[in-house]
């Protein structure tokens, strides 16, 4: 098994780039929610490759059939599975990337693990186009998270070397909507504007930019996750790590706590309304593996598109020599925007699972 | 649940920092394995708080009594229980501890989640000491896959603002073995130096320092992992994530790549005797989750010791205003370095696991 | 979570009765397996209801299309999901049954669990109907099984009453295709020509009959399976209690090795052929929940059909009040012949996974 | 893995029979609960081999020693580990069972598993002894059970040919202790008295004789229980099958069930008291998987004890030849009566982990 996760919520994505269909089934869901299905496909379009130049070509409406699960718009408790039609799926010949992996794609480790039966048509299974059905489980989790006030937003962090400012103390679901309906998810536009010609001088250039992504969920309660191998940020680490081209994450400060002292990174408890908060959150919301109360914040690292027009060298794997290889076709110069809900997607169903085995630490 | 990870071996890590004991229950080692115990020993040895000024004074010889799972010398295939029992247990009182949550420790949170019946004297189960048991489970997953030449270790890359050199492109047991043989785990001892001042600073200013720790392993197969949610990086994370401090992740490049373009982050690949190798290894030695047989690499952020000297911000929760707190007694004014072996320790535990699923890619 | 088991190999199913479609993702499989799809639509047209007497009238087709994970008539890596589109749903209405419980069925346990948002048209995500793409999921794995030489095959043990023989000590691939090839599934045709007799004479009473089901599987290597919670016993069990309608399941002589006297229950071994054999086989093939190189035998019991034409008492959800339910449409007076294949398909999954997990005693 | 089971509640089981001890840890017990350690030590005691001629002539004390987990004779949240040193191991040759492995033990199946390395000293993991640190994790279970009003107990339902009286429909706690306080754990006493002839006459033949345990667990909610392979029965089944000796799981009429008609075991609902119950029980207390509100009932086969001191057929792995064994020293002539608190151990712990996870059919 692998395409999985999850403990009491079960998401289980399944399909290649250039199949039949990709899709998802998630189990788990509790029963009775009312999953508002035009919310949803607006969540869907934010990660889709749109008119613009920062994006592939390839052309896919991404609207999910809903097989089972949802009856009369309401979730029914038995598994829900959605279905996306492969539509643009160009018939070009890949026989060449067969033979020549390409530099930083699963190519060459997936025809290792599956001695060359593994179907890599446009990346097949590692694909980033297996995060549109991520992205329904996701979106659908983060509806019923919405109407218990917990709300998961996320920006752009940086691009290509530009940084957006961080989320405040206490970022609010009105913030979360406001970027959520800008075409270009960060706070200050100006950065914004700057992280878009990073990305176009990239594809002028043939080449790709990475970025990095800030996650925030605010509205849980305190005393969710376990200790050690069972806390908030294991799970989400666990899951985050599952979206195509992730290659760090952290919480709060993370990497930047290790330069600090602990005077620095320590969070003071305080009194607010009679209720316990601390002033700063570096700690990201997690203390032990277990939530605090404050929001929960995490930063994930994109690497740039590894598929680029440059040439590259590569290897023939027929032959056993050295190649060049140089992608043609459509690609994305930059993915790290559009990846955007797609971590809001994984950090939500993560929550909602977590929320769901309820807080068991007293009976 | 929440003290285990693994799938096939089930590391089960038990104990509070003050409780009679702490232990572990490795389920699932391969049997017929010789377990020298002597450098079992010494590999616990390196995580002990020493004579060092750097550490805690708290005493501990943090000898394993092998209840089960190990018949002359060697695993029998049933569960394998190690036991620490715990010895220089202070008798003071804990008592202002459990009215006042320190700033950057889990006793908010525990308290929270388990309504004030935690043991959380010294930390309890969320104590640094936890990871005693983690490295006598880590350690014999060292010796049995050194048996089949993999190798991993780790250094400490960076402290308190000073960095060590990275390892090389390709690490060996013996630069592994070198570094564990050192007093301070770095491959430039220079910088060691350095950083054991910034730490003693910090000391001398009643506050405390985290780091960044490297960890490499060598001599896996490529087509270890699966794709998305079960990958090598997601596992490696979610594990790492259960080691007290640490809180960030990355692979490779990590968040670094984030900062590169597609040309500068793809390893190239090449053919060197006949076996597909990378020129560079940014990915760490994972693509799509699954290993390319180029060494993993991975980095630890860990988060300064939040134990501090100096007077902090918190709440009485009896009172449910703010309070002072200063902690006394003994603490270590940096983890990082001692965390070393526990990264070593996690890191082999996953990958064994990985390797006695064997690689079901094909049948 | 709930509609899916396995360990490397995860079936997870989805669907209900009267819904768009039900289906299986199946995320694990070996990559480079042929499937031959005209076989398993053999297998699947086992379970499938007739235009025999002894089957509901209902008339689906049971065509799975394959939306991933096989191409080219191969399974590739990636998750395999299939989907049955459901044909020959009536539009009656269901508001009697929704208010009323049947007897027997899941329909009162799943309104409480699911406070009357779970879809119960035709049983719903319960229905008998979903064992269709359990089917779909088992018959691949045991077209994986066979190629190695391991078979599985079952027989209708009993029904109304009447035995059919038992096993032999040693079934042959033969003998399965043998069974698996007659219109119903005995070893002994005059015991299933009274066994058939035995289901008409329940539906002319409108009423309907249980059975036991026999199921083997040969070529097994000895060693398969861990003590204790992860044996051969403790998931076989698991997962055929999944199938809807058993209550029953057991190993060997089961509950008949209860009144038994140890000398009469032991298995002698025996030196064969320079192998280690035992001379009879009431351990059923497992001994401390590990394979023993002997066939695994295991026998589910079916309770009979709940749904029946003959009133029966009930209650009025809505009015809290007792009532009364006469079951209209179609049923089958007997589901157990029906369940032989799919007995067959929850073993063969669960063997297969087990064999993914290699024989890991060793490293 | 294998020695363990539970999805929130983890019980994980240690030890070998003549190894230094055997016991358990139980992770995920919520916090804050009180432990009578006198009524554990009782229930304990109830499948210690006692002074009587039934059972083994080993002494074992059994009295755990809590090294984590319990402070304060409370539960603290953190894994809880159990510990029972093993006193009375004989030190004598074990070497014949080693070359000449016991018809009906794990024996030669572990022989396989492990190459030989398996400690299989009087039975090793695969020991009855084990059972001892499970009853700690039940007994645990049960009075956190208890304290709900949800109780768990069992009877020997037969023994050698010899039936006791069945449970009543609603059987309670008084009769739960009843039963427990007996020496012989049978609802009719007479029956009770026939039974102990009957193993009596087993020992003296040098024989052995099995027998069926029945268990119930009342005052659970309906609603409980997952669809498909998740269900009440599903987890149940999978963890007592892991009690050595079981070779069949049924749960209310069970293989019964198959040869009645679905008008004999349907059981109609009716409304008492303004709640919905069912008239008579035969489904178990479970339907489709999910609890229904009546209590559940199940049934476990014990086959006879494999150690019977009459000569029996083996073969010499060293050799590869066919042998003779007489089995020499202690051994119980029957196990059913002293696996009567291990059922109700691995029921309730297995009720616990599916209370802990609450009813998320619904949010």
């Amino acid at each position: 098994m692998s395409s999985e996760f999850g403990r009491l919520l079960r998401i289980s994505v399944f399909g290649q780039s250039h199949g039949r269909a990709i899709g998802v089934v998630v189990d788990g869901l509790p029963a009775g929610e009312e999953i508002d299905l035009e919310e949803l496909q607006r969540f869907l379009d934010r990660r889709r490759p749109g008119n613009s130049p920062l994006s592939t070509a390839r052309r896919e409406t991404d609207v999910p059939e809903f097989l089972s699960g949802l009856e009369g718009g309401r979730t029914c408790g038995a598994p829900l599975c959605a279905v996306i039609r492969n539509a643009d799926q160009r018939s070009r010949d890949y026989g060449e990337l067969a033979d020549r992996p390409r530099p930083g794609h699963a190519d060459y480790a997936a025809w290792v693990k599956w001695k060359g039966f593994a179907d890599m048509r446009g990346g097949g299974h590692f694909s980033g186009r297996l995060t549109a059905p991520l992205c329904v489980a996701g979106g659908i989790a983060r509806q019923i998270l919405a109407r218990r006030g917990i709300f998961v937003g996320a920006h752009l962090d940086s691009v290509g070397g530009v940084s957006d400012r961080p989320f405040p103390l206490w970022p609010t679901a009105e913030l979360f909507e406001e970027i959520a309906a800008k075409p270009f998810p960060v706070l200050d536009d100006r950065a914004g504007e700057r992280m878009r010609e990073a990305i176009l001088a990239a594809k002028e250039d043939l080449d790709s930019v990475g970025g990095v992504i800030e996650c925030a969920a605010v509205g849980l309660p305190a005393g969710l996750g376990e200790p050690m191998f069972e806390g908030v940020e294991n799970r989400l680490a666990a899951a985050l790590f599952g979206i195509p081209a992730v290659k760090g994450v952290e919480f709060g400060e993370g990497f930047r706590a290790a330069g600090l002292r602990g005077s620095e990174n320590n969070d003071p408890f305080t009194v607010e309304d009679g209720r316990v908060r601390t002033e700063s959150n570096r700690a990201g919301g997690v203390l032990g593996g277990i939530t605090t109360g404050m929001p929960i914040t995490m930063r994930a690292a994109v690497k740039p598109t590894p598929s680029i027009g440059k040439p590259q060298k590569t290897v023939s794997l027929s032959a056993m020599e050295n190649a060049e290889l140089a992608i043609r076709g459509r690609h994305d110069p930059c993915v790290a925007h559009r990846a955007v809900p797609v971590v809001e997607a994984v950090a939500a169903a993560v929550l909602l699972d977590m929320l769901l085995e309820g807080n068991h630490g007293t009976f």
